[in-house]
């Protein structure tokens, strides 16, 4: 990255002032609008009564009617517990709201789909579960966002066995997907092969282990997983569950100890944690080092640092070139589900989600640009054919 | 009403083809769009991550804010389980959904309101309750909808006690709220003294129990209501609570018997329920009766049959004068409710959407306009500022 591209970036988003962000939120981000006219006795008559009995009754003779003539099918609920907010924690449901009006805004802008903000004023797995499959008819898709670890695990996993639709957690394979897409640009752009590389994820909550998950489903062999006590390894004693079965699908070679062993000669570092990673730890990485320190708003390495150790550095912040972020992912991997009207979201259909990402910039690929801008109107369309197609394959549309 | 106008009327809506209807709900009748800008990468800031995190740390901070900075405090949700859906009975949450939709359509249109369709694949009252209680930070209203009763009045009594915010049942207020209008109306028309009237209400479901409730709080004394068996009356055994309650509030005079004996000498007729009324018993009423029929396809008494024995008819269908349609009353009750930031919807403010309704037209008043078209723009407005100010009155605000 050149420093007038670092530059320009930085002074394109001038500090925010926290009266146009405010200003910014005033009343809500979000609107519903009637696609149908209201405005004379007759469409009042076929949009309501007596109209609508019409509709109403062939549904109740044919379920399937309601994918054709109600918006539920299409429609994403965007869902939270407020347990783990952006790096806020665990806030509220009322206090995530303003972060889940901001997605649904997002899936309109990028993907056209309809989406609503649902948040539950109740952390118990149970209720959130079964209040889902209560509301099921109501929607056609579960985007399951800032939902704390490990509980978002579980959650997840019950609502797709339970709920004949697609359901992600956005912070655990949104941010996955983007993460292998970034890396295939940055391989790609190096000459790499990807699956040769040498991994190492710092965190193992939500976003760590679908990221462990995904570069392992991608071929990837040496991925080493760290969480605030070290790495995850079979040899550590009480591990959770989930940090057990972790521990026993990465770290191939049973390394040890803590940052330092891990670092000591790796080809990548993501970081999806808090901290900072000092910079004579980073030194000890291989030649053309690839660093995602991803943590906002301060990254685990700053770019300035990793710029001087390694050859492709991103962050999850607009401010520097490379952002990783995943409204890259979620609105066309949604569309693309809903699309091909698919049960579930698959591994596959993940993979060919990153794959699609990286293959929009695949002839513009350069050191400081190896993901699309998350404004590129090219990603969510080509995301999505690529989700749908891979739906197919999988056999789950 | 002239036979011209009733000509005129048929004609401005001939019948509707399937074609037609089915068309116009082709994907749905709602969208969900975002009224803020998210096309520069300084507007993604403001609406998602970095700016929104400010937003949601101030409303974990001071959880009122969240009616500044949120959709939720003025979003309705119109909730229903699909149970007793227009004349189709309970034909389950899938198929409500384009009533709900249709609703949500109105709001918008009627009242400038946000709303969502909410519905529950459980007829189960504690899981409804329990369900709206846990999305409580999601909405600032509810608009209950198609629920059976007696299982309607337990939910929403329950969610009025659970819930600081409004909360109204449409079939049994909505349709208690015009029917009162319309009387008001036709009072007005008759210079008669509303509370003098002698009523008889066909129906002792949702909308004929609450009927029964706002006549009453509107001070009218000779109140009597009839169900399938015959004159609702403490005389009678095996009533069941909702019953023996009504009957312990209405029949002042104890009588007995069936729709014969009820419409013997009455002034008002309040068809909610099926079935027919055989014109000779019709022609037993009193003088200058007055006759709202509202079951819906077919009147209980067919216009044609009343309009030769009474003064005054009123029916449910968008096809004859006086249209009895809950749209007068629901979008301007919930915009009322929340502009006064009200609590609850209280039996105050429905009298007073009752008698905003009829002022609309009180000086076009005619024997075929007792209350104003659903269409009339001046409606809603009205309402509004009569139940927001109802609300400061009662101290509910």
């Amino acid at each position: 990255m050149s420093e007038s591209t670092r530059i320009t970036a930085v002074t394109s988003n001038p500090k925010l002032s926290e009266e146009e962000i405010f200003a910014g939120h005033l009343g809500g981000k979000l609107s519903v609008e009637a696609t149908v006219p209201l405005d004379t006795a007759r469409a009042l008559s076929i949009a309501y009564t007596p109209g609508v009995a019409e509709v109403s009754r062939a549904i109740a003779t044919d379920q399937t009617l309601a994918k054709r003539y109600t918006w539920a099918d299409r429609l994403v609920a965007v869902v939270s517990d407020g347990s783990a907010v952006l790096g806020l924690g665990d806030i509220g449901a009322r206090a995530s709201l303003p972060v889940m009006e901001g997605k649904s805004a997002l899936f309109k802008a990028f993907a056209g789909l309809n989406s609503i903000p649902l948040v539950l004023d109740t952390n118990d797995v149970d209720e959130i579960v079964e209040t889902l499959i209560r509301l099921r008819p109501s929607f056609g898709a579960v985007n399951l966002e800032d939902i704390s670890a490990p509980r978002c695990f579980e959650i997840e996993r019950r609502l797709v066995e339970a709920l004949d639709c697609p359901v992600m957690h956005d912070d655990q394979h949104g941010t996955a997907i983007v993460v292998l897409a970034a890396l295939n640009g940055a391989a790609k752009l190096q000459d790499r092969d990807l699956k040769g590389l040498r991994v190492v994820i710092s965190g193992a909550g939500s976003a760590g282990v679908a990221c462990a998950n995904i570069l392992l489903a991608a071929g990837i062999e040496d991925v080493v997983v760290l969480d605030s006590t070290g790495i995850v390894s079979v040899s550590r004693e009480n591990l959770n569950d989930h940090k057990l079965n972790l521990a026993g699908r990465t770290n191939p070679f049973g390394r040890t100890g803590g940052i330092a062993e891990a670092l000591d000669g790796a080809d990548v570092f993501i970081g999806v944690s808090a901290g900072t990673v000092p910079e004579e730890l980073v030194a000890t990485m291989a030649d053309d080092a690839i660093i995602f320190a991803l943590a906002n708003p301060d990254p685990e390495v700053h770019p300035d640092v990793a710029n001087r150790h390694a050859a492709i550095t991103a962050t999850g912040r607009s401010d520097f070139p490379n952002q990783i972020n995943n409204v890259l992912a979620y609105p066309g991997v949604f569309k693309g589900a809903l699309d091909a009207g698919a049960r579930r979201i698959t591994e596959g259909m993940k993979i060919a989600a990153a794959e699609a990402i990286m293959s929009v910039v695949s002839d513009e690929l350069a050191a400081d640009k190896i993901v699309p801008s998350p404004l590129d109107p090219r990603v969510a369309p080509a995301v999505a054919a690529a989700v749908a197609a891979a739906a197919k394959v999988d056999g789950v549309a």
